[in-house]
């Protein structure tokens, strides 16, 4: 084999794999937005052959000898290269380790219970769900133990979303936040709560989805390489490339705010992933480098961006437009202290800024102590619901509105939710180093995110996986990351707006 | 190799192309529905790889060794396992006689053809749509004489969409209608027309969508397994096996009557499709025999059904329902008139029963010019109009209500029109059948499609591709074939019509 050949190889592998990912991200967003109720059962032998598939193109002789020559000729390849080569390596090393029938079994069983958890949270009925998710439990715990058997499952499972992340570090960063934010709230509490009747009323899908196209060119989306569906829950998806992104979101007919803000979140997403430099494109290095960082973004355009005062000024006037008349008597300063509503709640996706992380705690330890086998999954809705009265004050009336809200366990997503609180953290850092290049407010106003983009696209969006995450921060931050700015953003925030 | 080991070898192989099918078809089907407009390219990236996949896995020594050996030892075979292999080793050979890259990349033209057939058709310019067109027909003559170059390439076209199937078979056959249709046509124009006012207005997306699932449901599809979306050029698609189906529709706001026989005509593919036997999905006998028998039961449905007095009289009370207030003053009778109004026109998808073949000769005709290197690619336009002056006596005003628009060239359908007209031809011998066992109009008055669906279900459906076109003719018809009966179907439907 010659360099070039083994070169050539790597390039046909990855394009290779990038269609077997297309199609089955597209079974998985066709299942999620289109398909008819009753053919997840088809749908899933679909996917259990081509994960089948990708398996084997994966763990070939033929790809791992092609890596290892290449590894073993690092000096003729360049960064780009030699990252995909490693990267590429550590996949096949831990899909190696996993029986090939019980991978495909698990990424059928993933198919049948995104169906059936749609239709348990519809029912409200936890026992419906339970046998799946103790199997995805289950099955999280016994690839843990294939791939780390060294390390803690919980430990490995959040390392797959965020390299090198661990309880010791959560749980010191989810206490930091606690410590300021049960405070806070307790002092909002106190005060008189803000008038958040604005966002409610009748809004249409048909005006919503107008809006939400609006607001997707508006932070800067390209709409002929980003489309956007509806789903029971809000998603962002890339298809075969960053060429092809998919957002989705969920209009509520009351209330035009809560997909208002799933559209500027998804699409956060989906800037990041369509902001890799096109050269990426087709190779294991395309999209975000991993969940936490993503997730930097995504609530970066959500809450930094969109939930403030420059934001609302400049959408508010908009507004008027799409939902005539629905505004009558209203100002931007309602619109800006409705959106910021401090009150502890039931659903996360709806939640505001400064109790989001609370709900994410919830999940966090319950995750964990099912993890460590310190809690059994039929016991998740009683812990969940006693988790929300103790972190967040609030009765859960029913699974619907509690341990069955979220699709995230039932898409075998164990050890992704820290992702968002730790996102938030990033996005507030930042927003420190941003602020030295960019006038942040007056971009805002003005409708201009041109200057904002151009500086996360710089920084992280364009190097795709090139980076680990801890190098993006280093690289971005120049310091080490500090909870510290997130905490003051929060507190200067709720400050004015509640009169603290 | 055992009997035992090739056939779970047989039955496997089959599930994978299912597999592949699916992803292939959701890609297409993805494309035509929802996807952003900017994306062919990534798509086209994607299918041909795919489609590479599909040709190593069907055409493999070790899938050819297995079919060779089933074939060998067919007495060990059930009749449907003597099909497969049959259809699998024909299709084998067939592909073998295609240089892979030439079948990769006409997979990859496609995709992008379509994409520019779509941009033309809005642009209503044909030279954008020309190269990639005389590739498609290139393309079609190349791979005519790979396969059998003892045949007339046209020929050869042909009998891809019904086994058997020639030019001189078809000259005959629209020469007996063009005799019998060109004539009842002319006593029609002398006589006053129908007033077809009832089906324009204002009819809103939403309220026409609804109609769409209601028509669904009445002609006995079962919606948990078929979707329905819109497209610009409607069609059905099976997505892994005919569990999960497919079919799209296109809404007028100022015309209900479009959509409406979209919607049951596709409805016709659909119900056969997914009444194939269940223990045919996941093999290559899973849907329809050929395009013309599926022809035959979409344009039963939408025309035989659809268009007679007992339907109009079912549906019109509930047309009021769906659209309150729209047809003030109307009746059953100004419907079924409306809807069988006969008129030379432009477009063959809203053309009515009577000239609609004459629609399918002009496309007929063209076609086999072309393939016969009689006519080139550039000078289709002018001789599309010339032809539809000639038949239909009607001025064509751009290319986008003349040679743009239909989607069947640009998606490779070379030899598929004619399956429309035969099609019809014998849905109106398979009527003369049916009458025997069902009261057929008491059936439509009534909305109860029951014995009507079982009928064809026993008849054709449940077959799948177990038997030839011609021999499901000759099991259905239990006698020659005859377009006399097609012919004595107008002539009564339109003479009643017109008082002629």
């Amino acid at each position: 084999m010659t360099i070039e050949n083994a070169k050539e190889k790597l390039y046909a592998v990855q394009k290779k794999l990038a269609a077997y990912e297309h199609a089955i991200g597209l079974l998985q967003y066709d299942g999620a937005t289109t398909a008819p109720s009753a053919t997840a059962q088809n749908r899933g032998a679909s996917l259990s052959i081509l994960s089948e598939e990708v398996y084997v193109l994966s763990t070939s002789d033929e790809t791992v000898e092609m890596l290892e020559f290449l590894d073993e000729n690092k000096s003729s390849l360049s960064d780009k290269e030699k990252r995909m080569v490693y990267l590429m390596l550590k996949d096949i090393k831990n899909m190696k380790k996993i029986p090939m029938k019980e991978y495909v079994d698990y990424q059928e069983l993933l198919v049948i219970a995104d169906d059936v958890w749609h239709k348990a949270k519809l029912a409200s009925d936890f026992e419906m769900f339970r046998p799946y998710l103790e199997k995805i439990f289950e099955t999280n715990k016994r690839f843990a133990a294939y791939i780390e058997p060294e390390k803690d499952p919980y430990d490995h499972c959040l390392g797959e979303y965020e390299e090198g992340l661990t309880k010791e570090t959560l749980d010191e960063f989810f206490g930091e936040l606690k410590k300021h934010i049960v405070p806070l709230l307790k002092k909002i509490s106190a005060k008189e709560q803000v008038d958040d009747s604005i966002r409610f009323g009748k809004f249409t899908d048909a005006q919503q989805e107008k809006f939400s196209y609006w607001l997707m060119e508006l932070i800067g989306l390209d709409l002929e390489h980003v489309g956007l569906s509806t789903t029971e829950h809000p998603f962002t998806t890339s298809l075969g490339s960053h060429f092809d992104e998919r957002i989705t979101t969920h209009y509520h007919e009351d209330d035009f705010v809560s997909s208002m803000y799933s559209v500027v979140h998804e699409g956060g997403h989906a800037l990041y992933d369509t902001g890799s430099a096109d050269d990426l494109a087709y190779t294991v290095l395309d999209g975000g480098t991993s969940m936490s960082i993503h997730e930097s973004q995504s609530r970066f355009y959500e809450n930094i961006i969109g939930r403030s005062r420059a934001f609302c000024e400049y959408v508010f006037p908009k507004l008027n437009e799409f939902f005539p008349g629905a505004f009558e008597g209203k100002t931007v300063e309602d619109f800006y202290k409705a959106v910021n509503k401090a009150e502890p709640s039931l659903i996360r996706t709806e939640a505001d800024e400064l109790t989001y992380s609370l709900h994410v705690m919830v999940r966090y330890e319950l995750e964990k102590r099912v993890m460590a086998g310190e809690l059994e999954v039929k016991d998740l809705p009683e812990e969940w619901n006693k988790l929300y009265k103790e972190y967040l004050g609030v009765d859960v009336p029913d699974d619907k509105h509690g341990v069955l809200q979220d699709s995230h366990w039932a898409g075998g997503l164990v050890g992704y939710f820290p992702s968002y609180a730790l996102g938030n953290a990033y996005g507030a850092h930042f927003l420190t180093k941003m602020r030295k290049d960019v006038d942040f407010e007056k971009c805002i106003r003005e409708g201009n995110y041109e200057p904002i983009n151009n500086w996360n696209r710089e920084n992280i969006w364009k190097h795709g996986q090139l980076y680990t995450p801890a190098e993006i921060l280093s690289r971005v931050l120049g310091e080490p990351f500090s909870t510290k700015h997130y905490i003051k953003y929060l507190s200067d925030k709720y400050t004015e707006i509640y009169n603290l």
